[in-house]
This record gives structure tokens, sequence and C-alpha cells, in this order.
């Protein structure tokens, strides 16, 4: 079970805590993280998997290895940018997030077009034409996210197995 | 000078009117029309602009140029999926959102976070761990979308040729 | 109808002229110039097709429609890198290379896959396992190889429209 | 140490084996095994990889991981189509072509224009004008491409260590 962490590249002190706590929740749940490969929520979460001897991937905007943070086990490299940001989310059974900003928030919206679950600490809401949009499904903390992504990537699948089932 | 048009590829009759106006305004203003160059609001955009002898360029998603809508000029074969949002509003120096879901979201995300401002009429509201993100400009109607989304095109560029200049 | 055509940043005089010509013939047929919107070959077929007012498309690779040569009309700016070579090609109903590296090579690998008709300048040429791989046209002149690709072009169209009648 | 094996979606059984037999011998030497990750050559490079309990990575063109072949441990779903070729092989250190029409065409070129070397069983041959251009390297069997794709890719990384000192 692939699970994403998405948040910004540079991040506060109590946001690293988070998504390192996540991190090591996930690989303690036997999930593999997937992130954007780069520094700050994504270092850490990769940091706190690794602590926990899980596998981690990085999905790579650039053209070299290089740039993976250090607890990257699979570094991808795209060469395509912020474009990456859709594979960051559609390779994940279920995405958490963690604070961020304007790119998190792109993948954001390409998980909930894709129908993949999104859990929230401390990130984005939002609402449209004046309605609040409670896609987003907020957590209150590193545990109670990681509870609702594994339990709601475990449900995609059975979903998606249904669903193929019935064609 | 290219303006995107941003929205759903199926969207309300109150939306295509609005996303018309929008079209013939730009055309009149002598901005060319850029959108993800398939239905709805973005055939609503193209076809706005076609009555005002505009220019229009459709990024499309998939594989062929069959699938732009009858009025784009400039159909672009790009064959990377919704990954072409990006190349959307990057080409653009500034977005009018009409309406909207998530492809429009990671869309009005991905300008943002290109410094490319958004004008939205009836589309997403931001807020950030519980404070209201103030980046995307409300208008009230079509003129006012159009207004906003020319002088601040012309203001992005010349602070685009200020900063080249300083450098 | 849309042409593509292709071939390194930097180039030799000769190559310049050559996609020069190309560029000129193609306006003056009324096909609109696609490129990777660059320098060198890029730039010569822009500039050519403007000297007789044709409309020129570059899909550039970066984030900045400044890096656009001055001759291209319709900048669409990508974010994707190398990747918007496939753009390149899969807008357009034939493909002119004139000479080209690797990053040509790919473009022409990937008309090729889509069935986008090849025309070569003192371009690349294909073996497989042993056995000569033709389907790089060779064209002897710029006015060969835009007859030939105009040709085609039309050719591909028309069987385009007649794959769709005979569904 | 990541390699790439890079060839068609439906292959000869000669090309399974000699697949296979790579991915087999990319195992035992420690290396993960990335490509496209669907059927034909990819899926016989997977399976033998897995036959050694190396682990493999698919870079998959769709929306969904079930396109995966059932030997990948890692599917990464781009959602980019084809385009997602060009992150097949930059995210190796080495890329071992086996058969291959145009995609694997395209993946070549990208990796020559990336530096990174390109190992050939019964592949594309390549001239530039009428010279032949030798860059992509001659293997006569699956333990000479493996020796071959191992050594370069080592100095690769070293060659890239040296360059990254002496800035």
């Amino acid at each position: 079970m692939i699970i994403a962490v998405i948040g910004n590249s540079s991040c506060s002190p109590e946001e690293a805590k988070l998504a390192e706590s996540v991190g090591e929740l996930l690989a303690q749940r036997g999930a593999t993280v997937i992130c954007g490969g780069l520094g700050g929520v994504m270092e850490a979460a990769c940091r706190g998997a690794k602590s926990q001897g899980g596998l981690t991937v990085g999905i790579l905007p650039g053209q070299d290895s290089s740039a993976a943070n250090p607890w990257v086990d699979i570094p991808v490299v795209t060469g395509i940018g912020e474009a990456r940001n859709i594979a960051v989310v559609k390779s994940a059974r279920a995405v958490i997030a963690v604070g961020g900003s304007y790119g998190t928030l792109s993948e954001i919206a390409y998980a909930l077009k894709g129908n993949i679950p999104v859990i929230g600490l401390n990130t984005w809401s939002l609402s449209r034409d004046g309605q609040d949009d409670d896609s987003i499904i907020k957590a209150g903390s590193a545990e109670d996210a990681v509870d609702k992504a594994v339990s709601l990537a475990k449900r995609h699948r059975s979903h998606e197995i249904a669903s193929l089932r019935s064609q």
C-alpha cells in the first residue's frame, strides 16, 4: 500500500515533527511512503519512515537524483518540473497533506479529481461559490491522519476491486 | 497578450454565458484566449472570442486534435493528460476562472504558485490553516473580470521587464 | 494545417538557411509552423514563416515565455522540460526534421509512434536489429521537404476522416 | 543503483527470455530494475528480477496502478502517457534496451541526450547525416549487457561525484 505525504519543501519545526510522525506511523503500518522527494515536509516524512525500516519513493521534478533528500530509497527523476505533482498523488491510495502552499494545493486538487482520499493536517480548506467543500478530511494528529489514510486506502482498494468485479 | 480562461468541461447555461462574454471581451481587447481546448467553459470562451475575431489556443490533454472544440484555432496536442493544466496557466499573463471543479483548482494552484494573477467568477475560495487566502481576485461580472485580467497582465509584464532590467 | 519543424537549438549556417526556407515555404502554403520555440533550427523556421506572414507556435520547455525566439507568435509555456517534445510533434499533421541531435531523435520517435509522417533533411537514419527502417522520408531540398509534408499532412487528415467515417 | 530495462510491451519469446535473464542478473548484482511497468519486455525483466529477490519499479503511462504487470513492486502512476518515457531513463544510471520499437527509440534518445549510457540487445542502430552514431553500446548476451550496464553505471556515478567535487 502506497500512501503519499505532501507539503512544503521548507516548513516549520512543528510541521516537520508532524510529518516525521506521519512517516514513522505509516512505516509501522507497512505502507510505502511516496512524496515529491525534496526537503521540508517531504524529507521529514521520509526520515520518519526510514527510522522504522519503511520504504520511501521520491518523485523528483528536476533532472538529477542528487536533489533527493537523503531518506529517499527510490528517487524517480521525472524532468517534468511541477507537473510531477500529479504522479505523486496518482501513485497513492490516500494522501496526507501537512501544511502546504500552492504546490500542495495542486496535489490536493489532482487527488480529489482522481477520487483519491485526502487527509489534512493544518492544511487548505476549500469552498466553492460560497459553499464549503468538505472533501479534505481533517485530522487532529499524526495518529489520526495515518489511521484515516490507511483505513481509506483499504476501502479505496476494495471499492476498486468491487467495481472491477462488477464489470 | 495571452490570457487563460479556465473552468469545467461541462457547465451550467449561466457559466457558459459568462465564459462566452469573457471570451468576447478578451478578443475585443486584443488578447489571445488560451484554455484546455475542450467543452463547457472552454468552448464558450473560445466561441465568444471567435465571434469577435480573436485568436484561440487549446491545450489538449489527449492524443488527438479532434477532441478540440470547434472554436479552437490552434489545437496543441500534449498527450500528457491532466498534467497539461500546468501549460494552460503558465502560458498566460493572467487567468480568469469561471466556476470550476478540481481540475480548475489545480490550475488556480499552479497559477498562484507561478505568481500569475487569478481572477475568479463564482469559483473557489481558499483558506489555509484557518486563515483566508485572498489570492484569487473576485470579479462581479465578465467585464470586471476582463478589466482586472488585462490590467494585471500588463502590470505583470511590466514587473517582469523591470525585474529583468534590474538584473 | 499545423506542421512541425524540428532540429537543434544551435545549428550550422547551412541548417539555418534550410530551416528558414522550410518556414517560408510552409507559410506560403498556408501552414502554421509549430516548433520547440527556442533558437537554431527552431528560430530560423519561425523567422522564415514570419517573413511570409505565417503563424508560428513555440512549445517551450521551461517556465517563462521570455525564452521564446523573437519570431514565435504563440509561446506555449509548458514547464515540463524535454517532455514537451511529445507535444511539438503530436500537434502536427507532419514533421520536418532539419539536422538534429538526440532531442530531435526523441521527437522523430514520438512522431513515428503516433503515425505522424516525418520528412528528413540531413537528419537521422534508423535501422533496427540489422534491418533498415525507412520510416523517415528523405527530402533533397527545402522545397521537396515542404511538398512532401503538405501532401502527407493532407493525406493524413483524409485518412483520419475516412477512418472516422467508417466507425 | 537503479538500471532501466526498456523494450516493447509485446515481444517475441526470444526477447522475453533475454529480458528475463537481464532482470535476473541485475537483481543478482543488487540493482533495482526500473521500467515502463507494462507487459512484454518490461514484464519479463521484472519477473526475472523478482525471481532473484530484486526490487522493481514501474513508471506507468496511464491513470491506474492496475495496468502494472504483476512483478512490479512500486507502481508509479504518472498519468502523462508516453511522456513518462523520459522518467524511465532519467531515473536510471544506465539503460538496457531489448529489441524495441519507436517508444523504445524515444527512450534511447532521451537517455543519450542526458548522457546516460545505453546498452543494446538486438535494438536500434543510428546514423546521422550519413555517419554512424555508435552511442548505443552493443551487447552480445544478457550477461554482457548487464556487465556493461553495471560497470558504466558505477563509472557514471563516480564521474558525477568527481564533477561535483571539482565545482
